[in-house]
């Protein structure tokens, strides 16, 4: 169904990125994806590192590196100059090249000539390379959890790939499903949901997250808020399609403003949480909240377990900090 | 921004539609805007009679017919071989092609090159043309009506039309906003939003509705339902993007399945009214309710008016089936 799955392992190239910020993608495969990962290749004055070892594509090649990941978004948003042979001399060292970025490597007609010759992809993961379907709404088998959000860029990806990472740890059957780039790049599979046609959103994640074994868990990465004035119905049509089981509920502590747009504060946390169970009970009756993940980076120490201690004695849910606290009381209760 | 718009007048193509449900979108046209046809064409043995003047290709042009436009499905989805010499003689006659198919006019390669010759469009409907912006939920002058659903089918179009001739006859200042295939053809413009790319839905709408005069009123054509399973994420895209001050809901009498949703029922109105106003609430917190338009033409007319009239009495708001009574009660309460 998904023609847009990276081969691993990865050769992740990091540019010339002077801090990590810029190179956050690559930061985020090799953090949550190390063993896929054989490699990073970096530019002159690169000062980014993101603890792989050092390769050229020709190292990289000889060692079995499948996939060159563009780890970086550049400035301005289009090619730099000087990436070009490079990306050329991958796809003739026989990887395909994996981008996230928002200007199309398959729009790149030099590009193009040479994995038609080399045989190689050019994978764009902002582009959603599966089957347009519509949404049946029907039951399925296995366990689904979604993070949700009070408002986008609140750390619903990386909550889920913690989760994700714990449950694993435990032995617990489970899979990430991406929903954006970057967790695509990550996992090596997903689906951009913001850029599918809006009637297909449901449908894709049905698909996305297909019947399983009972107790097989999907943590679904999410996408915005339904408080979110653009991004709403990408955020609707994702709780459908996921039917979740459990939701979590993602948010920025401190934030007062939604991101970007003015005149919208961020939701109260109570309202997420109800709106949330409410809409998403259409699909499955039983949804429930799993959790609070609480990004509290903006807090010292103190403050932040105040706050987190705050939430729990409010809702009655296990609340955590990813970073600062992990998430396995989150885990220890689904585990009940 | 929108380089879909037809120009009228229009020749309306029926085909051989043997009867008026084939013939809708040619009906729709014919009865909505009949100031902007200038004839109708039947093939041979057609039984459909919208009532506009028999013409030929060559007598439209020569009429000043500007558009040739496809009222009719065709059965099995694709074009009848039979239409394409009437499709070139239109576009050589220099009229463009306006066409709501799931087969795409630009797709086929001897269309394409005859409209290329003759510098004339092919308009596919179903395909948004329109610039791809995020919503910014900021606030706009003008008044904006949306009529959402309980379903998908149970009138909104029709409702929406019929509110938006009301107020014409009245000399209210009002545009119809056009959102699906059929209803861009009758109006001429318009943008089909379950075809726009999730993340954009919100934004397309703030630009299909944009700042007006303050008593200028948009009267929103609906689509699909906030509980529908796969399309919900569209009418919550819309409904943001709206910006509405006055809902319509939409709603067929005695309709208990949602159609072609198995196991979902249609949803209580009070469950309907409520969602869509806390809901809407985000982008326009004076949202209300202006109206609830029933199909009643499942049942007998004393029946039907029963009905009416209980609705009316629980929820105190004006109720009408558009079809039986007229939409005048509604435009009453708006105008107040």
């Amino acid at each position: 169904m998904n023609h847009n799955e990276l081969k691993a392992p990865y050769l992740v190239f990091v540019g010339d990125a002077q801090d990590l910020l810029t190179a956050k993608v690559a930061r985020g495969i090799a953090h949550w994806r190390p063993e896929k990962c054989i490699g990073q290749m970096r530019l002159p004055g690169a000062k980014a590192d993101i603890g792989l070892t050092e390769m050229t594509v020709r190292e990289a090649a000889a060692a079995g590196a499948r996939t060159f990941v563009l780890g970086l978004a550049p400035v301005g948003g289009t090619l730099p100059a000087e990436w070009m042979p490079i990306l050329v001399e991958a796809l003739e060292a026989g990887m395909d090249i994996a981008s996230g970025l928002h200007v199309r490597l398959n729009g790149i007609q030099d590009l193009v000539q040479v994995a038609q010759r080399t045989g190689r992809r050019l994978i764009d993961v902002r582009e959603p390379r599966v089957e347009m379907v519509c949404g049946t709404g029907l039951p399925r088998a296995g366990k689904r959890l979604l993070a949700v959000g009070t408002d986008c860029c609140v750390g619903k990806m990386f909550t889920t790939l913690a989760i994700h990472r714990e449950m694993q740890k435990r032995g617990i059957d489970a899979t990430f499903r991406a929903t954006g780039q970057t967790g695509i790049l990550i996992e090596g599979s997903g689906v951009p949901v913001d850029a599918v046609v809006s009637d297909f959103i449901a449908g894709v994640v049905e698909q996305l997250t297909p019947a399983n074994s009972p107790d097989h868990w999907d943590i679904i990465e999410g996408q915005g808020s339904l408080f979110h004035p653009a991004y709403a119905g990408v955020s609707l049509g994702l709780l459908h399609g996921a039917q979740a089981d459990v939701i979590l509920v993602c948010h920025e502590a401190g934030r007062e403003q939604m991101d970007e747009m003015e005149g919208y504060p961020v939701p109260d946390l109570a309202d997420v949480i109800e709106t949330n169970l409410k809409l998403g009970a259409l699909t499955n009756r039983n949804i429930r909240l799993g959790g609070i993940a609480l990004n509290t980076s903006a807090l010292v120490e103190d403050a932040a377990l105040a706050e987190i201690a705050r939430v729990q004695a409010r809702f009655g849910v296990p609340v955590v900090d990813p970073v600062r606290t992990g998430v396995a009381a989150i885990v220890d209760a689904l585990e009940v």
